[in-house]
């Protein structure tokens, strides 16, 4: 008699929500008054182990019950999976979501439910990467090739990417890998940082943060403009001021003009004379990117925090409509999908520049720019991680920094996992901060 | 002492789903089991008029919840607006929609949160409508130009339609208004019909109801293909001996190849040699499509039922990637983003023949080809919509066809309102038919 194999047995959801808005962190033209949110979700199991599979769909507040909805529309696909068999191949299951003939209509592959398919790919990955003891950049890292590209979703990239195609460039990136992995664990992985530079901090704030990121070491830098034109350039010689000629300054989405004239003719060069500027226009218009990055060049472009899916960075890249691409964890239909779009920049030689902050998207994000040094890219070059410096002591495995750099994870697994204390707390409506909050308010 | 305003005070949800699965109704090769469904909305005011507000996003299925969800998310908005203000310039409502600093993150302008955005502004146009006394067509069609243009948001359009642009195409649409008007109310406006054609469907039946569907006037036949080769060419013939030489014949998404192929260099023309091949590839996938349409002419490629938003049509259009416009009356932010596609095609000269079936997008999308017709292109030439023959009497003012036309309708509003028993027989899972069915269900 063969033991009964282990599944997934409960899919538990969590609204969490963290009051950010107060302290204008994460402040944006865009994005005034964030509330940094996840809809969390935990995959249990029967297994001995008791390993959980943790991941989220990272929201600003508002609708983050929406989020929770849709990860809980996808627990059939879930429960009663084969362990064994889902580690072994994850791309069995991501088909199944993203398949699924009467859920696709709320997509196909875009939006709220695309985030909540990421959500629990992510986690099952994370979940695959305790069971095999290893922290999931070395997993992918030193997986083979050919593993790694039956995990990804070929389909609408085969004009810009084949199977062959992808195999070959990870057969590329195998020579060197045992050394870039040593070179990692002792030096860890560049980042930039955002921290001083959100739209609601005054001036001698920003100054102040950025003349002590670059004491920290980071190499660059960035600020968050379109809000004002005056503000901007004022802005700008205050980062510089304090940041010395070494470091770079990006600017972030949506560069001035692009709210009220989204003509992109209309586009002059950015007036702070940035490396690189990001999402200068719709995330949506492929074409728009293209003509913006000719007016503006040789500042570069940017973007990616809020492209769809795989397709849509196969566009971007055939239509020469950004140099940096920006991944983001968490946005779409989680590891597979990022990895397919790694291997898209590979092919078309755009450095990756992942998006991150949040809530626990520099925990996720690392890993993938970790494994595409190691065993894809081959490089940092050109290449950063965006840092951000807050709500990381919510996180079990908390992302370390040092000397600008990220720091390779040593902990098996996705490095996704909450403190249960935070999610107790920060529940929405019911956890303690929001209860407390709530009869405030109600007082008042 | 002025009146107090009336006002919106409540936004009151369902879920809706009618078993279509079971019949086979509905399916493609994308959609095997479609459940037709609708996240419902009703906005109730304090207005002695008694008018309600009818609105709805149309899905297949599992996930209505998430999509009602959605909607609810969105009530904050809604709740305490003035009527009067409100209908006299409705634009306000969808930038506040659009714009809440914390909801775009889920879209932006794409998949769940915009559908409810759509369902939403719709029921205002219908209550809107309602209050002129006037089937919203005819609203739309004696409309100044410059409150429509107030309407569109241009943002992310203007490289390729300006507001100066919008308002000399709805000028050039002035002339004859009122003849084709009359034209209208006497003999409606052409339907091409999908009934016959499902691919659950047995050769027998397709057949017959080919032959039926011409005998009752229709001019165009719109087959489901992509399962397989071979049926797909013996539907075809079986479809042309029933529908004599006169008709035309369309094949619906996806054509053989766009799902394990999906490289455009495969797409030969298809071998049914239809009129126009339907959404051949991802729905994100613009430039896919610009390369298929070349690669298929002069068979037409016709897109659109699950395209996110304006700025995706608009590109498009940019790159030739279309000859037909599907819009569909409940996929975007509702009737000013469809005035926006529209604009857009009026002014690339490519014809609009919206998508409609499922649960009430029949009723809906007539009213903006009517406005089209009347106000805007001028002609009915190569356009025609969609019909499906079901689930039209749960609505209250449901379409009418004769001869193969949509009789331009009468009553006031946007004929988006269900019968208040269909309401309550197929709200999920708690209404009549989905009680006794789960009854069923446990009792086997």
């Amino acid at each position: 008699m063969s033991p009964t194999p282990a599944r997934i047995t409960a899919v538990d959801t969590h609204d969490i929500r963290f009051p950010t808005s107060r302290e204008l962190d994460g402040s944006d033209a865009m994005n005034p008054d964030p509330d940094y949110s996840a809809a969390y979700v935990v995959l249990r199991t029967d297994a001995a182990d008791g390993h959980e599979g943790h991941g989220f769909a990272f929201t600003i507040g508002r609708g983050n019950e929406v989020q929770v909805a849709a990860i809980e529309a996808l627990s059939g696909h879930l429960i009663g999976r084969d362990l064994e068999e889902l580690c072994a191949d994850p791309s069995t299951l991501n088909r199944d979501l993203i398949g699924d003939s009467q859920l696709r209509w709320l997509g196909p592959e875009k939006g709220v439910m695309h985030m909540a398919i990421g959500a629990v790919v992510n986690a099952v990955w994370d979940l695959g990467a305790k069971r095999a003891g290893l922290p999931l950049w070395r997993l992918l890292a030193e997986a083979e090739p050919e593993w790694i590209v039956r995990q990804v979703d070929f389909r609408y990239l085969t004009d810009a990417l084949t199977p062959e195609e992808a195999l070959t460039l990870l057969r590329r990136g195998r020579p060197g890998a045992e050394e870039r992995t040593a070179r990692l664990v002792e030096s860890g992985y560049p980042a930039y940082t955002t921290s001083p530079g959100w739209l609601g901090y005054d001036d001698e704030k920003l100054t102040r943060l950025a003349a002590e990121a670059v004491a920290d070491g980071f190499r660059q830098i960035k600020l968050k403009v379109g809000a004002d034109l005056d503000d901007d350039v004022r802005r700008g010689r205050g980062a510089r001021s304090g940041r010395g000629p070494a470091g770079r300054l990006a600017g972030a989405a949506p560069p001035r003009g692009a709210r009220d004239e989204p003509h992109p003719g209309h586009h002059a060069r950015p007036p702070s004379d940035p490396y690189w500027i990001e999402e200068p226009t719709s995330p949506d218009d492929i074409l728009g990117h293209a003509a913006i990055r000719r007016a503006v060049a040789p500042v570069k472009v940017a973007t990616g925090e809020h492209v769809q899916n795989r397709i849509v960075f196969k566009q971007l890249l055939q239509a020469g409509a950004l140099d940096v691409v920006q991944i983001d964890a968490a946005r779409v239909g989680g590891v597979p999908e990022n990895l397919a779009i790694l291997l898209l920049a590979a092919k078309f030689g755009v450095p990756v520049c992942p998006h991150a902050g949040g809530v626990g998207l520099c925990e996720l994000v690392q890993h993938l720019s970790m494994f595409d040094y190691v065993a894809l890219s081959g490089t940092t070059e050109d290449r950063v991680i965006e840092y951000v410096d807050h709500l990381h002591d919510h996180f079990l495995d908390p992302v370390v920094i040092r000397e600008g750099r990220y720091t390779a994870p040593t902990a098996p697994g996705f490095s996704a996992a909450m403190r249960p204390g935070s999610l107790a707390r920060y529940t929405y409506p019911g956890g303690a901060f929001w209860a407390a909050d709530l009869r405030k308010e109600q007082a008042e």
